[in-house]
């Protein structure tokens, strides 16, 4: 599979995912800025890769810059931490790599800061940051890995399964979320073909997931997404999976726009619907969906297509980048800890303290 | 509006729908077999406007050949008939328009085959063609107004409407059939906004609904399809309202695809789910929707917008035109002769005997 992320320490090539699967692009960066600004473009995308490059944009600000004392490294950390952290609102992964990285700094400057600056301070100081981003993109291979397992577990026989968007190797530091427990479950012998739904606007489904499976020799279908009910009823879906953004404490999950619409189709059908997350993607600030944040983006977005239009000069058009699946409707969350079922509070307190 | 077919006897002018609104295009036939084509093609599009494009197209046909005797005319009209309902299988309206006409031309030769075959005759077969094609025409013009102001009086407050797909102005003889009642409604000052369904993949929602509200100043607002539940959920929708192509005896309503996605999502929402079409889309030959035959298309249709490729090569892809949205779903059909509620054989025997 594509690097999706490759960091040199004074830059980072970040995939672009815009163009894929027609083009193999990476974009340079070598600012937390300039990440931010890709994560905001959608470059790079996926909730964990987010963390990812973030963690990484993070660590690069530093790597860059020759700050002369303390305060002037306290500065240029907190501005790339508010950089990055008001790229893209949603997704929990972001906030939890760049919070934790910017812990890190803190706590390095408070150990240290009554050293003299020096430059042995900061090459140590960056080497730790070097180190903890790739603890963060580290941490989420392993995580992608046993939940996949987990997942895998969960389906018993052969079957047809849905997806949206694109909860794989390409959201993912490793092999994905979704698509880790659908590649599993394939391996095992457990998948017959895969329905992917074309996920508009962006198009992650048809771009990305069908990129993804037809490279690992997955059978796929694509679909457009007002196919998923007729396919639910005619075309024996044993399970639909999907990624998630961001996960309330009752277990609300925001993920991408329709995976709400894909919850109400597979309860209507009696097929479980599963949400596929690492433990980071849980918000444990947040009681429900009600307070989750969900990102507005540009109607543009929705009114053309690879800049050819698709709707009459000048039309209104809403573009919410995601929703939020009710607790009630999720079969189970499946996480690198455990598989979360019933979803609710309690449940999901267990897994996450 | 734009005329969507202009005819003059010997030559039909279609509008091309498929490059709408971007160019405005009427693409020239001579024949019933060009006319199956242009249909066939979505050139011209909307179960009744289908229906007028046929009738049209089989008057054409003998406007356009000069046969030497009875047998030849009745094997000209075989072959008419034929090929105009080879061109599309799900719209009743199609069939209902072809059979008429072939009735109507048989009916003409049995009452005088007796006479020798001469100009005079066929002459006035030809003005009797053209003459019932232009009824089929006018019936519609006459449904849609009719059913639009049954449909308007069901809105009792003002609200926001959800529809798909188009079922307005260019897909009927009129104003349309779920359009028509937004516009009716509309002047009644009962609509505060519509969410279009931007209807992939052939974007009939985001190219033409879009475009016609927009001509006709009604506020409207486009959405991706699977933004529907997410819309129902936080935007306040009244009604969602829905044209059809064909229903069975029962109630089942095939209509564009994605429609019964739209049905369950009402449900779960407790917002009202109408359907709107002229009494020619019932089938009562026909006892469920199990018995409806769902038109499968070209996965290319799918992967690809514009000659754009938006998923990888090779991809494979399922293009169901349509769907069957279960009876039970239906909050109330909406004809001209009345509104069909509840929905079942028996209201539906009722209006349609």
């Amino acid at each position: 599979m594509l690097k999706k992320l490759i960091f040199c320490k004074i830059r980072l090539g970040i995939l672009d995912q815009r163009i894929l699967p027609f083009k193999t692009v990476y974009l340079k960066v070598k600012s937390a800025k300039q990440t931010a600004k890709a994560i905001k473009n959608m470059v790079t995308r996926g909730a964990p890769l987010i963390g990812c490059a973030a963690a990484y944009g993070y660590a690069l600000e530093l790597n860059n810059k020759t700050p002369k004392s303390w305060g002037e490294v306290k500065k240029i950390m907190l501005k790339a931490s508010k950089d990055l952290k008001a790229s893209r609102p949603t997704a929990k992964a972001l906030f939890y790599a760049v919070n934790k990285l910017h812990n890190n700094a803190l706590e390095f400057i408070d150990k240290n800061k009554s050293c003299r600056f020096n430059d042995v301070q900061l090459k140590k100081m960056r080497a730790l940051l070097n180190k903890k981003a790739e603890e963060i993109y580290r941490e989420d291979v392993y995580a992608n890995e046993k939940l996949s397992v987990l997942g895998a577990k969960l389906i018993e026989a052969r079957i047809n399964v849905m997806t949206i968007c694109n909860a794989g190797s390409l959201a993912t530091a490793g092999i994905g979320t979704a698509l880790g427990i659908i590649h599993k479950a394939h391996l095992q012998g457990k998948i017959n073909k895969v329905y992917v739904c074309e996920t508009r606007p962006y198009l992650q489904g048809s771009r990305l997931t069908m990129f993804e499976l037809m490279q690992n020799k997955i059978p796929c279908c694509l679909i457009t997404d007002n196919m998923a009910a007729h396919i639910m009823k005619t075309c024996n879906i044993g399970a639909v999976i999907a990624g998630a953004d961001r996960i309330a404490s009752n277990g609300d999950t925001a993920n991408k726009i329709g995976t709400y619409m894909l919850s109400i189709l597979a309860r209507y059908h009696k097929i479980p619907f599963y949400i596929a997350a690492p433990v980071p993607t849980f918000d444990l600030n947040i009681k429900t969906g009600k307070d989750i944040v969900i990102e507005e983006r540009s109607a543009k977005e929705v009114c053309f297509i690879k800049n050819v239009p698709i709707a009459p000069r000048k039309a209104a058009a809403r573009h919410p980048a995601f929703d939020i699946t009710p607790a009630k409707l999720i079969t189970a969350i499946i996480t690198e800890k455990a598989v979360i079922k019933p979803v609710n509070k309690e449940s999901i307190s267990k897994i996450t303290k």
